[in-house]
C-alpha cells in the first residue's frame, strides 16, 4: 500500500513497516496539514493548473475528512504509512481519481515542513499566552501582599531584607524575556516551504504566494533545499521552551523550599497538594516536584533534536522523521507546567508574618550597619570588619543585632549613635534601597505597574 | 479517591489530578507490581505477620488482576492516580477488606522501587539478546563474504585494503562491549528494595531475604533511604541503550554510505527499503536512517535522567516520577534498533566486485611500496617521501600504481625492482597484514571463530 | 587576603581557595571589567555620590592597570580569588586609600553580571561577522561555478539534478537565520545590571541610565534580583553557538563526503589538508573533520549551562561561577571553525566535470519522464509506476534512461515520443525547476544576487 | 614540519595549522607514551625487530626526554602538531637517526589509543581513592555522631524521625555503586591496542602480548579497526564521572539546605566558608555550591562525547581529537569535587540538638500514631483518616502530637490509651524501625560496621 513500487521486487517487511510509521505522532498534526493543502489546491485553480471545479472537489473532501477526524470516525490505517497518505487515500474513495490532482507539485518534504512550520506557529502562540497567564498570577499575587517583607537570599543565606513583590517580580521579567524569545521565534518560523518540493523546486507554474497569504505566512523560503531540511524553527521552540522549564525550576524550587516546616513561608493549596498513603501528616508540594523534575524532559528533548540533524546531509532524510515526538512533547510539557504553574501561585496562601519574623530576626540589616559607620567617614573595609565582629558578638550571646544595647555599640566604634537603632529596622533597611530596580517600596510598586501594564496589553491572547 | 484526606480540606484540582497522574505509563510495570505483591505477602504470611488463608486469598486476587489486564477487562480508572492504586482499589473489589493487609508495612515508595528494578533487569536481558541477535547476523554475513576484499578508510578516505569480513567484525567486538555492559548494569540493579517503607524501614518484622528469594534477587539494599532514592540502574540502564545507539549510529552511516550510487558496495533488500512518492527511481534506506536519527532520542533521554536527579535531596521526591517515559523510550527505542539492524544486516546484498574494484582503482597499497623501500634499507621517511611522489604522478597521469611502469618506479628509486608489482595486488597487501587482530584472513578467520563460538554459547538467550 | 573577615575565626583552607578561585578564566574579561568600573566611577561623579577629583584618580589608575595588563606586567595574584579583587589591591597600591570609593554602591554581583553582559554583545557581534565571512565565501564559490550542474540528493540517494550554486547558497540562508539569531540574542543582551548591588538595589543616589549610556546600553534591568540572578543572555548565546555548529556539523560532513575518491566533486586545498604518518596517499580534510567532532563540544557547553541553571533559587549562588569557562569556549569554537570553514570554502577546487558526469550517469531525471506521462494525461500514480519499472529494467541491463531506444520507451507506454530525450537532459531538468527557491538558474541567480546584496551590506563588519 | 609531503604541493596554512594542533592538551600524556613507547620498542627488541641496541638506544632517549619533560626543560614546539611528533623529533635530536625506528609497526591511531587507555586506567584508579577518601568521612562523621536523630524528609517535607548516620550513610552506599562502576569501566578499559597500526594490523612479526605484559593489560583487543575507532572506555569514564557528581550534588543540595539559618542543622568550617564583600554577617557554603554546579560541566562533557562519536564511520577520524579534553575535565572536576566534599564533611560542625529539636516539634510521628490504631485492629486506611484529623486539629491550635491531651486522643478514637504518648516519641520512633536496612540504632550499626570494614579493607588506596 505504499506510493511506489515500479522499481522493488518485494514489498516492505512487516516489522520495518512498523519501524518507519509516523503514523501514530503525525496525526496530530491533521488540521494543519489539511488547511495546508486546502491552501496549496486554491494556489493550484487560482494559477491554472488545475480546473477550479476540481479544486473545490478537492477541497470539499478535505474538510469532510476534517470533520470525520474530529467526529473519530476517520478510518486510520497503519499499513499508510503516514498522515499524509492516509488523507490522502481517504479522498480518494470520497472524490474518486480527481484526488490525485491535489498532489501535483507537492511532494511530502515540502509538505511536512509545512505542516510543523504551522504547528510550530501555533505553539509558539499558545505558550505566549501561558506564559502570560503566569505572569498575570504573579502580578496578582505580587499586588496582594504588596508590603510583605522578607529575608533576601544569596547563597541561600539571608542577605538583606526585600519585598516579597519583588522577590516574584524578578520572576515576571524573567518571563517576560521567555515571552520576547517565543516571539522571535516565531518571527523566524514565518517561512513558507511549499513549492520546494523533493528539494529542488517543481516544474509547474505555481505561485506561492498565494499558499503563504492563505495560511498567513508574511515570508518564503528563499531556496528550496534550505526550505526541506531546515529543522532550525523546531529546535529554537524546543529551546525556548527549555529556558522557561529553567525558569520554572527555579520558581519550583524556592516554592517547595519555602513550603518547609522549616522556611514556613508559603502553603500550597489543598488542590495542589497531595498527601501520602502512609505518613498521616503530609502534605506534599506534588505539583512543584513535577514542575521541577520535567525540566530534565524538555532539556533532553532539546540535546535530542541537536543530536539528531548533527552531521546531516542535504536535502531530506529521513532521520528526521524524528523531530515530531520530542516538540511534541516538548511544547505540551512547558505549556502545562506553566498553566499548572499560574494556578498554584494564585492559590497558594502567603504567610506574611512568618516571612517578616524571619526578616526580623536575622543579621540581614548587618550591610545597614556597615554603610552608617562609612557613611559617617570610616572606610567601608574597616566597617564592614568591625560589623562582621558585633555579629560574631552577638552569634556567641544568641542575639540579634537590634537587641544589643547601645553600649555595646560604642564599645565596637565611637561613631555608633542611638539612632543606629533606626537604621537595622528592617523596615528601613527596605526602604532605603531605592535605586532604579531597587526592592524600596516605591522602586516595586514601579515595577508591579510596568508588569501590569504589560499583561493588560496583552488581554486579548 | 485518594488515599488521604484527614489533614485536608480540600480535593484536588482536576488539572493537578491529570499532571501529576502517572497511570498512563506506569501501568506498563502490572507484572512486575503483581509478582512484587504476591512475593510481598507471601513473606507477610510466611513471618506470620499476616495469617496464611489472607495471604492466599490476596495472591488469588492479584492473580485474577492480571489475567483481567492481559484479557484487557481490567476496569483502568483514571481517578486512581496510578498503577498501585488501580490494583489496590480492584483487589478490594475483588477479595474484600482482607485487601488492606497486602499494604502492611510496604510503601508506595519502596513499591514502585521494586517495580522498577525488576523492569531494569528484563529490559537488560532483553536488550543483551537483541545485541546477540546483531552479532549473530554479522557473524553471518562476514562468513558468507570470507574473502571479499574492500578499501578500508581513516578520515573517509581510503587508507589501506582489508577484508569486509574484518571489518564487520569490528563491530561485533562492539555489541560485545555492550553487552558486558548490560551485564554489569544488571549486577548493580539486583538490589531488592522491599521493606524500605516510605525511607526509614518498618517496624514489621519482615524478612526482605524471602522477597527477594521468591523474585530472585541476590542481594538487598542496605540502607533503606538508599533504597527508596536510588535511580542508577536506571540511568546506567539508559547509558548502556545511548553508547549501543551510538555504535549503531556509526554501523547505520557506513551501510548508508555504502548503499549510495558513489560507493555502491552494498544494497538494502528491498524489504528494508523505501521509495519516493515523487522520484521513481528512488531506493531510500530509510531503516538504517531512522537507526541513525534515533541516537538523538536516546541521549536526549539519557539526559534528561540525569538532569533530573541532579540536587535532588534525599528521600523520594515527585520528580522521579519523571524517571520512567524515558527508561521505558530508551529501551524500546534500542531494542527495535537491534531488531532491525539485525535483519538489515541479513538480508542486504554486499557487492564484492564493486568493492575489490574498488580498493584495487586506488592508492591504498601505498604503504606497502613505502614499506618495501623501507625494507630494503631506506629509512621509513624517506620511502614515505617518494611514494608520496609517485602518488602524485599517478594523479597527474590518471593512472594507478599498479599501472605504473618498472621504469617509472626505477626512477624514482633504484631499489625497486619488478616484485614490487606482487606487493602491491590488494591481495597481498591484505594477506601481510598478519599481525594479532588484523585483517590478514587468517587473523579474520580466527577473530570469526572466536565471534561465532560467543554467539553459540548464548544459544539459549 | 579576603573581603571579609570579622564573622569569621579560621582562614580558608588552600584547597578551598584553589577549587573556588576564578582568576584563572576571569581575568579575560579585563577589558570589561575596566571599562565598566570606569564608568560606574563617573557616575558616582556625575551624581556628586563621589567627588570628582577622586573619580578622576581611580580612573587614570584604572587606565594604568590596563596597559599593565595589556603589556603583560600586571602583577596576577592567585591569592585573591578573582580577577575584580585583583584589579581592587593593584588600584590601591597605585592610587592609594581613595581605590576604596570605587566600591560605593555596588557589589561583586551586579559587577561580574555588567561583565558577562559586555563580553556576550561583543561576542555575538563578533560571530556575526564571522558568520558573514563564512557567507561572503559562499557567495563567491557559488558565483564561481555558477553554472555546475551536480546530482541532487535526498536520502543520500541521487535525487533530482540541480545547481552546485543552488546547493551552496541553501548554507548561505541556514547562516542568515543564524545572524538573525546573534541580532536577537544581543537586543536581550542588552539589558545594563549595575546598580543592582548585591541582590536587593542600593541605598545610594545613583544614575545607572548614566552607566547605560557610557557604555552603549539602551535598556536597564527593571529588577535588581532578576539583574544579578539572570544568565539567560549567556545560555541564549551557546544556543546560538549550537545551532550554528550543527550548520556547520552539515556542511563539513557533506565536504568530507564529496572529497571522498567515490563521490570527488571536490578536494580541499593541500593549505587545509593533512597527510599520513604512515600512508604516503593520504590526503586527509582534517580541519573539516575537526569542525564536525567540534559540535559536540558546543552541545555539552549549551547542556552544562542549562544543567547548572536548573533549581537555583534566587539570587546569586556560587554554582553560576561555572558559567564562564564554557561561555567563552563555545564563542572562541564557533568563531574559530566560522574562519577555517570560509578557508576552506574559498580554497577548495570544484570539480564540476565529475558533478556533471555524476548527475548524467544517474537516474535523477526519472521524475522528468514520469511528469511527461503526467503531463500527456495519464494520472501520476501510474506514470511513476511505469517510470519505476522502466528504472529497473535499465538496472538489470546496466544502462542509463538516455540510453534507451524509443522503441523500449514505447514499449512501456505508447505515449512516449522522441521528444523524451530531451526532457531527460540534465540541463533541462535543472532548468525547468524555475518554482520561487528552485534551482533553475534564473532562479538560483536570484539567490545569489540576494546573499550577494546581503553581505555587500554588512562591508563595514 | 610534517610527517608528510611527497603528495602535497603546498604547506598548511598556519591558522589551520593551530587549528588542528593538540599539543597544547595532548601533552600531558607523555607520561602513558612514553611508557608506551619504552614496552613497544622492548618488543621489537625481543621479537628481533629492531637490534637489541637500537632498543636500549632509544628508550634511553626516552628516559631524557621523560626528565627533560618533568624538569620543564623540554623545548615543546608548536610547529609540531601533537605529543607524539614533539617527542619524536626530540629523540631523533638525542639519539639520531635510530629513532626513526621507535616507529616501526605503530602507527599514531593506534599509539593515542595506547596513552588513552593508559590514562583511563589510571584516571579510574584515581577516582576510585578519592571516592573511598570521601567514603571515609562519612564514617566518621556518621560514627561521631551515632545517636544523632534528625526529621527524616520525603518531598522535602518531615516525613518520620532517623538517625543522622543512617541518612549520612545512604551516600556511603550511593558511592559504593560509584566506586562499583569505576571498577567496572576499568575492566573494560584493559585492552591493549597497540598493534592495530592504522586500521589493518601490521606486516611486522609483531608480539602484542609482551606489551601488554609491559605496561599490565590482561586483554589485547581482538579486532585492529575496533582496537583504533573505539572509545567507549572514554565515554563510560565520563559517565561514571557523571554519576558520581550527580550523587555529589545531592549531597551538596543537603547540605546547602542544611546550613540555611532556617534549618540550622550542620554548620560548615570556616575554611570552607566564603563571606561577602558587601554583607558582614553572611557565611556562605561557596565550596558546596561550586560542586553543585559542576555538575553541569560533568554533564556536558558526556553530552559531548556521545554527540562526537555519533555516525563517526570506521576507522579514525580526526573528529576523535576532541576526545581528550572534555576527559581531563571530567576526571579533574571530579576528582576535587570527592576531595573538596570529604573535607568539608570532615570538617562540618553538626548540631545534633537543633536536629533533635526539629524532629520532635513536628508530626513526623504521625505514622506511629495510624500504626497504633491499626495495630489494636482498626483498618489501616481508617486509621491514617483519624490520625490525619488529629494533625488538622494540631496545626489548628499550634500544638503538637505530644501536647495534646489523652482526652484529645479518646475523643478521635476510644482505641487510645496513654501509652500512645511512649510511642510517639522521636527516641521510640526511630528505634522500632528496625527492619533490615532501616533507621533502628541497631541497624545504623550494622550499616556503619559494614562500611567501616570496606574503608578498611581499602587501606591501601
Amino acid at each position: 500500500m505504499k506510493l511506489w513500487g515500479g522499481r522493488f521486487s518485494k514489498p516492505a517487511s512487516k516489522i520495518a513497516e512498523e519501524f518507519t510509521s509516523s503514523l501514530s505522532f503525525d496525526r496530530r498534526l491533521y488540521r494543519e496539514d489539511i488547511a495546508g493543502s486546502i491552501a496549496h489546491v486554491r494556489m493550484l485553480a487560482k494559477t491554472g493548473i488545475i480546473p477550479e471545479e476540481d479544486a473545490q472537489l478537492i477541497e470539499n473532501g478535505l474538510v469532510e475528512i476534517k470533520q470525520e477526524i474530529e467526529s473519530d470516525t476517520f478510518p486510520w490505517r497503519i499499513e499508510f504509512e503516514d498522515l499524509h497518505l492516509n488523507i490522502e487515500k481517504r479522498l480518494h474513495e470520497i472524490v474518486g481519481p480527481v484526488a490525485g490532482k491535489l498532489h501535483t507539485a507537492r511532494s511530502r518534504n515540502d509538505q511536512i515542513a509545512l505542516d510543523e512550520h504551522m504547528f510550530v506557529l501555533a505553539a509558539c502562540d499558545h505558550l505566549k499566552q501561558a506564559v502570560t497567564a503566569l505572569q498575570r498570577s504573579i502580578v496578582e499575587v505580587s499586588d496582594r501582599h504588596r508590603d510583605a517583607i522578607m529575608p533576601g537570599y544569596t547563597h541561600m543565606q539571608r542577605a538583606q531584607p526585600t519585598l516579597f513583590a519583588h522577590h516574584m517580580l524578578a520572576y515576571f521579567f524573567m518571563l517576560e524575556r521567555d515571552y520576547g524569545r517565543f516571539c522571535d521565534c516565531s518571527k523566524r518560523a514565518d517561512a513558507m516551504p511549499l513549492g520546494a518540493g523533493a528539494l529542488a523546486g517543481t516544474t509547474f507554474p505555481i505561485d506561492p504566494r498565494v499558499v503563504a497569504d492563505e495560511l498567513g505566512f508574511d515570508e518564503l523560503y528563499s531556496n528550496s533545499m534550505d526550505a526541506v531540511s531546515d529543522r532550525d524553527h523546531l529546535i529554537e521552540t524546543v529551546f525556548c521552551c527549555a529556558v522557561t522549564s529553567m525558569h520554572l525550576s527555579r520558581l519550583a524550587e524556592e516554592l517547595i523550599l519555602w513550603s518547609t516546616t522549616e522556611f514556613g513561608f508559603v502553603e500550597m493549596d489543598d488542590a495542589y497538594s497531595t498527601g501520602s498513603s502512609i505518613m498521616p501528616q503530609k502534605k506534599n508540594p506534588d505539583v512543584l516536584e513535577l514542575i521541577r523534575g520535567k525540566t530534565g524532559r524538555v532539556y533532553g528533548s532539546l540535546m535530542s533534536l541537536l543530536t539528531l540533524m548533527k552531521g546531516t546531509p542535504l536535502a531530506y532524510n529521513s532521520d528526521m522523521q524524528e523531530d515530531k515526538e520530542r516538540l511534541f512533547d516538548a511544547v505540551d510539557t512547558v505549556g502545562a507546567c506553566l498553566a499548572l504553574m499560574a494556578a498554584v501561585v494564585s492559590t497558594m496562601k502567603v504567610n506574611t508574618h512568618k516571612m517578616l519574623l524571619a526578616a526580623k530576626n536575622d543579621f540581614s540589616c548587618a550591610t545597614d550597619v556597615a554603610d552608617y559607620l562609612a557613611a559617617r567617614g570610616m572606610p567601608f573595609r574597616k566597617a564592614h570588619e568591625i560589623t562582621g565582629r558585633l555579629v560574631a558578638k552577638c552569634i556567641e550571646e544568641a542575639k540579634y543585632l537590634h537587641e544589643l544595647s547601645i553600649e555595646d555599640y560604642k564599645q565596637a566604634s565611637e561613631l555608633f549613635e542611638s539612632d543606629v537603632f533606626d537604621l537595622i529596622k528592617v523596615e528601613t533597611s527596605v526602604a532605603r534601597r531605592n535605586s532604579h530596580g531597587g526592592t524600596g517600596p516605591l522602586r516595586t510598586a514601579e515595577q508591579l505597574q510596568v508588569a501590569a501594564e504589560i499583561v493588560r496589553g496583552r488581554k486579548h491572547d
